[in-house]
């Protein structure tokens, strides 16, 4: 999806700051981030950040330091989901060791955030560092709303979108934001940003939030529908987290009555992923999988990926804006099982 | 130790913040934060922030927002701090329940900390942002540091005060600072600061530091010799965590080979909060109560709170200065058990 290149320029950029800065100040941290950083990724948020600098002013310098901070930002929010997902998997007895990791996790996070805030605000003015401050603060509450929605069947469409667009969109749209947003300051260092700048800006954000939700509507139908091989974790995982997403949404809407009892069973279960619980799981995945559920999904994410090529348009014909473009583009890019 | 009039102001004010901002963003979030303030606490952060802003200017307005965003950043890690002692809590099963509980503390407290960031990017220019994401970063190094110290009987009390420097003193340190620096701003705002104003800034750095140090110690202390009823919670439970303080250091020093004996017995138990530890806490409790380790560790508390009041005398008399230096000077009356 990304040329190598640019990934491997981005990843070097991260490495960097996890060797040289954060390991002065805390080499335990930083090992840590570093073993996440290894964990892959495709960095699409920084590859967004700098294809929108450039997209937003021709000629623009892409801000690999901003786009490392906003892939840290992202992998300081993955460290803290880490916590819920151990919390999940050593259910029963607790090792210290576990118990150990999990306070860890708590605290490598909160040391990024902070450790970005502080670079954030020494070297970028406003409104850089308060877009990232109240983006996280969406981000959280997309988080909690996501956990209060858990095995709520009759969760609406709209209430699946809200959680989704302040978890995952708001990160991708703050991503474009910035990037447009210093690339702008760095032109009109002295003549300040005009109204046109400005248009620019928002459209790279409507960019951003619309790339943000298509990325999350294909991630939900992926954790239905793709082979464990592909997904690299077991497929159905929403399911047994009791995650009400937008394919089961869409199966039960086109299933009916029959969809609606395999859901129901499936969770009644206390714990969704107890082995008794596995065939009704596979019952409820067979339902998304082979009903209309999928085609429409898969209409959902053309609907966000179209809109994000929409916003473009505001922008002048670029090699980056055609960057921007085919990344959106490749979200509607589904191979079914 | 505070005036029961200033305590009911901040209260009042951040308690307005819960109800009327926060609640509005997310309202689960804020019954959390607000069941936090209500558990008490003595609004010593907030109380030091304000009369910094006197004791720095005379006749500056005590800034009550910046207060309770300071007290907010503090129940922030509060309720991070909760997740590791809900680890220990509940060791063995876990069920869905408290691991919930779990997952929405850590988001609670990431939200908070978000809030707070938006809100001072917002409100206040530079450096207050970045003293306190500096100090954010520098209290999880401290805890990462406590967390990799749990059980070492050989610690040094250099690295104990390193560690409660991070986790505690900067925190008072950035709050004393920062209504320094809001007051001089306030006074400044055409002629811009001048160097006594910065020195005057750094002295009241200082006395925060200093008075974080004391205010530590003493928690420490108490901690080890205080009944569980002025504690609200059992006594030794820092030795039971394998938490190594003061007492504990002072009483390895200044006990010789039995202590050490009785230190290595109770740190040897894979779970020091077992009932079968008790007898050897006892010990260890009785070794720090019994020799020099408590008369050492006042020592130690005296030092700190002279240090603090030492800082005050850059500045003018004044009544604030007199109620900071009585705040500092109060942290010295232990009541022996």
């Amino acid at each position: 999806m990304i040329e190598t290149s640019a990934r491997v320029t981005i990843a070097t950029v991260i490495e960097e700051f996890v060797r040289e800065e954060l390991s002065a100040e805390n080499a335990h941290i930083a090992a840590a981030v570093a073993e996440m950083l290894d964990a892959g990724g495709k960095h699409l948020r920084p590859r967004i950040t700098m294809l929108s600098s450039r997209a937003c002013e021709s000629g623009a310098a892409e801000d690999a330091v901003l786009a490392a901070y906003m892939e840290m930002i992202h992998v300081a929010t993955l460290i803290h989901d880490d916590v819920v997902d151990n919390a999940d998997v050593r259910r029963g007895v607790q090792s210290t060791n576990s118990a150990f990791g999990n306070r860890f996790s708590v605290l490598a996070g909160d040391y990024l955030f902070s450790w970005v805030f502080k670079k954030v605000t020494q070297s970028y003015p406003q409104p850089v560092p308060t877009i990232l401050a109240a983006m996280l603060a969406e981000i959280c509450n997309g988080e909690v709303r996501q956990l209060r929605a858990e095995g709520n069947a009759d969760l609406p469409e709209s209430a699946y979108a809200e959680i989704i667009g302040k978890k995952t969109a708001e990160l991708f749209a703050a991503c474009a934001e910035c990037g447009a947003i210093v690339a702008v300051a760095a032109k009109r260092a002295h003549s300040g940003a005009d109204v046109r700048d400005m248009q620019r800006v928002k459209a790279l954000r409507a960019y951003g939030w619309s790339f943000g939700m298509a990325f999350q509507v294909r991630d939900d139908l992926l954790d239905a529908i793709a082979d464990e091989g592909a997904l690299g974790k077991p497929a159905g995982s929403d399911l047994r987290e009791k995650k009400v997403t937008l394919p089961l949404i869409n199966a039960l809407r086109s299933g009916g009555p029959p969809v609606r009892a395999a859901v129901d069973r499936l969770f009644a279960h206390d714990d969704a992923g107890a082995p008794e619980a596995e065939n009704d799981l596979a019952a409820v995945v067979e339902a998304i999988r082979n009903g209309h559920a999928v085609e429409l999904t898969i209409a959902s994410i053309e609907r966000y990926a179209s809109a994000a090529e929409t916003a473009l348009l505001a922008l002048a014909p670029s090699e980056a804006r055609d960057e921007l473009s085919a990344l959106a583009r490749s979200l509607t890019e589904i191979g079914r099982p």
